[in-house]
């Protein structure tokens, strides 16, 4: 990997201008106790980031509520079991995979961030809008530690232009500072035990 | 709580015990390389551990395979998303609720061993079959912590009578060490930042 990653010092600046822009959040927010729209974020080196995701987009399709999915990343699958589940709710779900446009085998970094911003344009579309009530940013994070998009920008979305009571979930491992910082509810997964170490390849229903 | 927990030294002589039948089970499955009826544990204090198996279970109905799960909860919302989604799928789709059996706030150890036994019965049939692909045991681990169940049994149909293509997935606080011996894949969900410290309360779509 030749991209050069953001360095500690910046990493540390966006999170304490990402702190003042949250308190201001927090404060237009007060006084609503029942219901708020969260920032989660599911970040570590352990399985079940995007499953966990997942299981709250499909209990808002369950309760008739739609969602939106913008997957940031660069698979071959597009025949997984969560693409085929949302496809049978068309009312319901709003899917965008940006996986196609990654090439990071071929180190074409131009592409890797109009690929980025094509998937961003769409997910602050989905943000923005009155209609969904939960927008899942699958491995936005990896987007984001490899610099792809300005970590300002989705931070300055999630905070002034989040309706109220819109769920935004982000997904992958190295969450940014910034992004920790600004987010009401936060997992780690913590690999404990994992089953490629045995040689099982990842498996239908399970990783896809 | 005035019921007695396992103490540590039971607990280190079931976890030996599940090594021991573990390495067989093991033995019995080596050559198995592309697919493997895993054993997976979703644990710790964080949130995400039933949303990530549900996460699981809608991915296999959106590929057409069956699955069973098991609420070993005590709670009052039947009327969860995820039930409402396994409901539009009867062919695929079996959920058992034990909740409504549950006591814990009137301390009747005895009705709550029943209601766990009720439980277990049907994972059982569920965990035997060779019909559904994955089974849910949705807070087992809870069952389990306050010794509802005899661990060793749990421990033996999981090796001895599961389907060698079939995934078992456990989820709850404080997994038995025996259980997670003989797991193939165990997460550990850690809380970094929770919303409900704001005094946000559970919220249809994210927590049921």
């Amino acid at each position: 990997m030749t991209d050069p990653l953001p360095d500690r010092d910046d990493n540390a600046r966006h999170a304490e201008k990402a702190k003042k822009r949250k308190a201001a959040h927090d404060k237009k927010l007060s006084g609503m106790t029942d219901s708020k729209g969260l920032i989660i974020v599911h970040t570590g080196t352990g399985k079940g980031k995007t499953s966990a995701a997942l299981g709250m987009v499909f209990r808002h399709i369950g309760h008739g509520m739609p969602v939106g999915v913008v997957h940031f990343t660069k698979s071959e699958k597009w025949n997984t079991g969560e693409a085929k589940l949302l496809a049978q709710f068309p009312e319901l779900a709003t899917l965008h995979i940006m996986g196609e446009g990654f090439t990071w085998e071929t180190q074409d970094r131009e592409r890797d961030i109009a690929a980025a911003r094509a998937g961003w344009d769409r997910a602050r579309e989905l943000i923005r809008d009155d209609r969904h009530r939960m927008v899942l940013l699958d491995e936005l994070n990896i987007v984001l530690r490899y610099d792809y998009l300005p970590i300002e920008e989705i931070v300055a979305v999630l905070l002034d232009e989040k309706p109220a009571d819109k769920h935004v979930v982000i997904t992958g491992r190295n969450a940014h500072p910034a992004l920790i910082e600004i987010a009401d509810l936060v997992t780690d997964m913590t690999l404990v035990k994992h089953p490629f170490r045995a040689g099982v390849k990842a498996q239908k229903g399970v990783e896809f």
